[in-house]
């Protein structure tokens, strides 16, 4: 939809809000309806997971690797099968192809290769204690996503129809991949859209291809310890207002690599990015980052703290806003749920007075991990755990959001995978 | 190499710095060391052109498009090889290949697919007026991206072996794409170097890509009526002090592009990047800015200005710091060559003032591009042109920097390519 003209805003990120609102599973318009940021409306085709073309791998070409050895290798091992689906300004959404895994076919002048026009989603597929396969509330990693491929100008869609086209690649898959005898396991699925426009020029790419794998990852949400994180140098910030650390774009984490690199070869395992002169806790590595703390004076409050949505900073993560639900629904007159702007000095002050009770990253990945240790600059935060483990809150919400994953008990947020046998 | 444990210094965009400065060509180092973010030192076989592989295309499959349709389509036309080189962190650089111009092939998990770990560089060959191919400044652009392939986290390289590896491209190429037909034209190098590892963990990438393709670009400095440039709105800026805007990394571009198109659905041609409260000027669309303005007071000195790089935001354009030099050579005694940030309220006072000269954007693709007119917020600045085209400091600048890449002087930033004939 070309902007109105007038004020500055029509160009700014408003500006994703306002293509996001066209889509047609939240504008109720046209079913075939899509936009890019290049070029406005139209009406060819959107994408349509009615449309999937299926073509079956031969299910003995690929074994399905022991648990021990399915993550301990240099290469991603993904499934037999993935989604793949190209757009072009011209034909709009291809149908939708569930084909053999393999690689891709990009010319080397493909935009996504030269200019970051790429982003995703990462969440997972978990095999149930009671057998069923579920996803984690999908539907917030299909609007991100929708959100992500607008802010980096690739072409809209509608994200129930991404949904789908996950569920389909879990349902075939997930009998042989992640089967009954692994319960508490899961997948890890992986939806990206790339620019594959060869032309190199700097625009919104003309054609896209957007796809979906489902492969191994390992538990991160344990490490012996806990995760022990470095603040990020003065010199060096993840993500800054007016920037694009909301959306899941590959722009974000390419540029983190360097300072995480060097942390990791002094012991931590991920930075602690700081905003700004105040040193405003924001992300941790590339989770959300939450801590528990008393506040000060007399009545000590218990809180859970994390930062907020609205400057844009940080993601908008989908186990960041479970905990933040579950917490305020099940902690209620025990702890209060907070999401404010607080900087490092303010955990390093509650540290000191000893009012510092858990820290925990959280995201898809790393689930609920806690944290034992943060370094900034020459002072040490060293947090509390439990018997070398979680702190009881972390644990706590950790085995809700983990119950409901895993299906012990039913939950709207579970959602059943009607699994091919 | 790791980095010494010390002062946060170590963990910063410094470290890009000490890792430049171990590179052999700049350090006298040992000849095969190359190094990568994740994994220190190596002596594992560095980037190497005198191990380059030749294989010849058919040349009569891709034929020379003529001038008129050469830029026309949606898809860059190359010539008929590129180069490719791959790394890995247990193998280091392969031996470098020249090969017919095709597809890349890439796993779904590639590393550069996701997480925007690529980088790139922008020159060109010129077809000179007297017969002669050259290139301008190649040893800039090799240094750039060695500093550009450091930040984002891809291994290190000898830059003057990649330098060689660009001149052996046009000396085979050349004679066929640019010919001596057509003095005075064009062809447009572009080298990258992308993660490609099948890996889905945030990490450096241990396995790499250098490739190089040469193709045909529009001429894009003298758009009819001058460039116009909108300047950015208020809450999207395209870099920040501590992070990556003077790296030639895709994570600069994609993000830029949803503004971008926005300016241009409103007829302009490029987004003049303000930064901060005070609106700095830092860059135009991709290209560095330039403007030439009268100081206040009676003796109203005429200057030179552009943005500094020490707070690093903006690109170190080769084209921009040709023009400081040649600018403060030969237009010494009449014109002050000034770096330093200027706001676009002193460019809008100078422009109400009658001081404001001329405005032009200095890069690669763009050449030396008069600029006519910026928008900010309601207001209109128009630069004056001549006759419809650059002011008179624009228009000579531009014509000593194209007597050096065409031919018309000899100069020691023009390097003669080789040709094979």
């Amino acid at each position: 939809m070309i902007p109105q003209k007038g004020s500055a805003e029509d160009l700014t990120s408003t500006a994703v809000e306002q293509k996001i609102a066209e889509q047609p599973a939240l504008s109720n318009g046209h079913p075939n309806f899509h936009s890019n940021g290049a070029n406005g409306a139209s009406t060819l085709p959107g994408l349509d997971a009615s449309k999937l073309i299926i073509t079956r791998a031969d299910p003995t070409v690929r074994p399905v690797p022991d648990e021990a050895t399915a993550c301990s290798g240099t290469e991603t091992i993904c499934t037999d099968h993935m989604i793949t689906c190209s757009w072009s300004i011209s034909t709009g959404w291809s149908a939708p192809e569930l084909k053999p895994y393999g690689p891709l076919t990009l010319m080397p002048t493909a935009s996504v290769l030269h200019y970051a026009t790429e982003c995703f989603e990462g969440l997972k597929a978990y095999r149930g204690y009671d057998g069923r396969l579920r996803l984690f509330r999908p539907d917030l990693n299909a609007k991100r996503m929708l959100m992500s491929t607008l802010r980096i100008s690739l072409p809209g869609f509608d994200p129930a129809e991404l949904e789908k086209l996950i569920l389909a690649l879990v349902a075939v898959d997930g009998p042989k991949w992640l089967p009954r005898s692994r319960p508490g396991s899961f997948l890890y699925l992986r939806p990206a859209v790339i620019g594959t426009q060869p032309q190199l020029g700097v625009q919104a790419p003309k054609e896209a291809l957007l796809f979906v794998t489902a492969s191994f990852m390992a538990r991160l949400d344990a490490p012996s310890g806990g995760m022990r994180l470095h603040t990020n140098p003065d010199d060096m910030i993840r993500a800054w207002v007016g920037g694009f650390g909301y959306a899941k774009v590959g722009a974000n984490y390419g540029p983190s690599l360097l300072a995480t690199n060097a942390a990791r070869e002094r012991g931590f395992g991920q930075i602690l990015w700081l905003y700004g002169p105040e040193g405003y806790c924001t992300e941790a590595g590339a989770s959300n980052f939450f801590v528990v703390w008393r506040t000060k004076g007399p009545e000590g409050r218990l809180q859970l703290v994390t930062a907020p949505l609205d400057d844009k900073l940080i993601l908008d993560g989908v186990t960041r806003r479970s905990v933040v639900e579950l917490a305020r629904e099940k902690l209620a007159g025990e702890l209060e749920v907070v999401e404010r702007k607080y900087t490092i000095d303010e955990v390093i002050e509650a540290n000191k007075e000893g009012r510092l009770v858990e820290a925990f990253a959280a995201g898809t990945a790393y689930f609920i991990c806690p944290v034992s240790q943060i370094r900034h600059r020459d002072y040490d935060v060293h947090i509390p755990m439990v018997k070398g483990e979680s702190g009881q809150y972390t644990s706590k919400i950790k085995g809700w959001i983990s119950d409901i994953m895993y299906g012990n008990v039913q939950h709207p947020w579970g959602v059943v995978v009607d699994e091919q046998q």
